[in-house]
């Protein structure tokens, strides 16, 4: 019986699982920290309303249970004795005789780690929680406040980095202030929303084709959203962003702009990129331990022109699946094979129905390319009932114009705190403050 | 113009908006402290992962948006000053010439509010989640535990106060265990979960017949649900219950047995019931202030008996919709009416396909009355959008035995944290902790 532990349940490790589940001879552990796996090309679509944390977000164990020899834990990886060939969790050691790393990327700051405070980066469920409280919090004040400068920086959104992410964010708020918020508020001209999405590079989109880039770029300032390129944050607080020597008064920031990839590779000492990417071999697997693998984000594999592939899910999920193979290829007594990258193109959508697609030599962008963008999607979003229901309420959300999550969560549950304070009422108001604000 | 102020949109508060709506000669404003109107009857829904927030909790921005007279504002109440008619918001005063209370009812622990640490209650969409997340979190550390009488405490789940809510959460939880979670665990069999329904009246669901009562005790059973009659709850930690002599370690426990009105009816000085509701009139006002109602669960109405109306949704929704008729009668200079309650029955579900019923003089039990819990229950879910959702998840849960939002979503979203601590790394495992665990 062949062990095999994969950390991490993302498009690379669980694609490898379902390949290696109920396969005879082998046993399978997952380890995560989270119980979901998380359909991140749609996050930002939580993180600006237009669907639920559970539409794609799906339990780990409901995605594998169907494979006997498959085992699910939520844990912490904290090490690898790579001699004793032992995974290190918080609950307890786990033994392997193959073990693939798919523990993903997580955003940076580039060494300023005190602005994720003031600008949430968006990889998990949790952080697009956050984004939307923010944003629809600085829209639910904007209604209340009587202050125009104040109002005008609760009604300015600032992204930076324009990727595929930021990209898509900054359409998204765009489309909400323009369309799906301009009936539902009485005190304020969503329209005055102000979204400037910042990029250090000269274009946004800069894995695209010069032409689709400008062509987002002209999508992006139809939906009120203006792209600064060249354009460098170098500071970041609760009240705004500084780009080079302007500063902008924004209520929200959000980041898009950098990786790295997930800590563990580094404290497992394996040679690794800027990035923090481990550096992979042929056969994916790490320098001097041919039975340990490297995939997805966490991986930095360069393809026959030397150039690395990009930390997108239809990589992961190829090396995800090659790599199961070349398991069972080597327990049948068959070489291993190297991992060849099938490039399918990319796309990013812009809004509520534009994209741009690149498919080997053809660039779509417009109406078709969004049609094309949604269709794989859907077609990728794991398990029918998401798909259903994506389709569903994405449909309503199209004809109806309204978003389908505008929810403010708080993270506060508790009613009662432990000291309650002693409040002294104003004996004609009844009210604990001085009453010296403005009539409306 | 006379202008109309609703604090609190619940049923009570919502339903008069409604009516009052595009209305001439009114200008209505709805104050809440969320931004969302909560269908709370299926909150335990949320709470047991069968349903997302979403699904039930709906933006009363969106709920309104097309009266034109309404404005909704996202805010808290301070206070209100009677005499010139204001109301006391943290944004500002707003001026009234009727002003309706609905502000709703907590849950309490009577006087030991540290109890809510370790056994939430179950009233807010936070509440729901952190229920979520302490059950679901209970089931995966029960699938890592080695040691049998932490993983046995794991799975005991111990809900306080067995009314509707504490009914409807055991038999979930039993559902849960039972059959969906049944084939996702290799390690624990979900069946060995306890579950202990702890009431200190004589019999659960006492506002339902004793036929009816006995019968929701028998289908609990099926459940594993163990229902503990005339007992009392006298401790409560973070390992467990302290209930009479007998001690139960239960890393779960969930408290539905105490309500108590929101505290700013005591605030505001009016006469109360020890529950804290205000004492209404016939017609809903409160002693001294014609212009000012009270609505919901908020308001002690004693109907023609010299009974007290229960604090569920259909009073709150006649309440409402009578008060504002009342405001417009007075309006058009008619004489204001008295409240009277049509009494269409209560129900309760009990897992998934039983419940209890009773309307008038008729009682059911069992699938029928289910279908009619089910058919209520979302003919009332407001929302088109949210109806078409709730019938197409819980056709695709019933058939497929799945739950369909088991998310674990932290409270915590961000990565970095602002002192990131120095670790020593162990040189051979490269793990940061000494390693002497149990090997799997």
């Amino acid at each position: 019986m062949k062990k095999v532990i994969i950390v991490g349940a993302g498009f690379a490790g669980l694609n490898a699982a379902k390949l290696l589940g109920n396969k005879k001879g082998i046993e399978v552990t997952v380890i995560d920290r989270k119980n979901h796996h998380l359909f991140q090309p749609l996050l930002y679509q939580v993180a600006m309303a237009g669907l639920s944390p559970a539409e794609i977000a799906i339990p780990i164990r409901s995605l594998l249970s169907r494979y006997k020899n498959i085992r699910v834990l939520k844990g912490l990886v904290e090490g690898v004795d790579f001699e004793k060939r032992q995974v290190i969790v918080d609950c307890g050691l786990f033994s392997y005789d193959y073990l693939i790393l798919a523990c993903g990327a997580k955003h940076t700051y580039f060494g300023n780690n005190e602005w994720e405070e003031h600008a949430p980066g968006l990889k998990t469920i949790e952080q697009a929680t956050e984004i939307r409280r923010r944003v629809l919090n600085a829209l639910e004040e904007a209604e209340r406040e009587n202050d125009p400068q104040r109002q005008k920086q609760l009604l300015t959104f600032v992204i930076v980095g324009a990727g595929p992410t930021g990209v898509e964010l900054a359409g998204a708020i765009g489309e909400m202030s323009r369309y799906t918020l301009a009936r539902d508020f009485r005190n304020i001209d969503p329209k005055l929303t102000r979204i400037i999405l910042v990029e250090a590079g000269p274009r946004i989109l800069p894995a695209f084709s010069e032409k689709l880039s400008s062509q987002a770029t002209r999508n992006l300032e139809k939906l009120g959203v203006q792209a600064w390129t060249s354009s460098y944050v170098t500071h970041v607080d609760k009240n705004g962003v500084q780009i080079g020597k302007e500063r902008i008064q924004a209520a929200t920031v959000l980041w898009a702009a950098g990786v790295e990839s997930a800590s563990i590779g580094k404290q497992l000492g394996f040679p690794l990129d800027p990035q923090g990417r481990i550096l992979v071999s042929d056969d994916m697997s790490v320098e001097g331990h041919s039975e340990v693998f490297v995939a997805g984000d966490q991986a930095h594999f360069s393809d026959q022109d030397g150039k690395m592939l990009p930390g997108i899910a239809p990589v992961a999920m190829q090396q995800g699946k090659f790599l199961a193979k070349n398991i069972l290829r080597e327990i049948q007594g068959k070489a291993r094979l190297s991992f060849k990258y099938r490039d399918k193109g990319q796309m990013a959508a812009i809004g509520r129905n534009r994209a741009i697609a690149e498919v080997g030599t053809f660039q779509f962008h417009g109406f078709f390319a969004w049609i094309l963008w949604l269709t794989i999607h859907i077609y990728y979003l794991t398990g029918f009932k998401n798909r259903l229901f994506v389709i569903v309420q994405w449909a309503i959300a199209h004809l109806s114009f309204h978003k389908g999550a505008r929810l403010i969560i708080n993270k506060e549950w508790r009613f009662y705190e432990k000291t309650p304070k002693p409040v002294q009422l104003d004996k004609k108001t009844r009210s604990p403050k001085p009453v010296a604000q403005m009539v409306h």
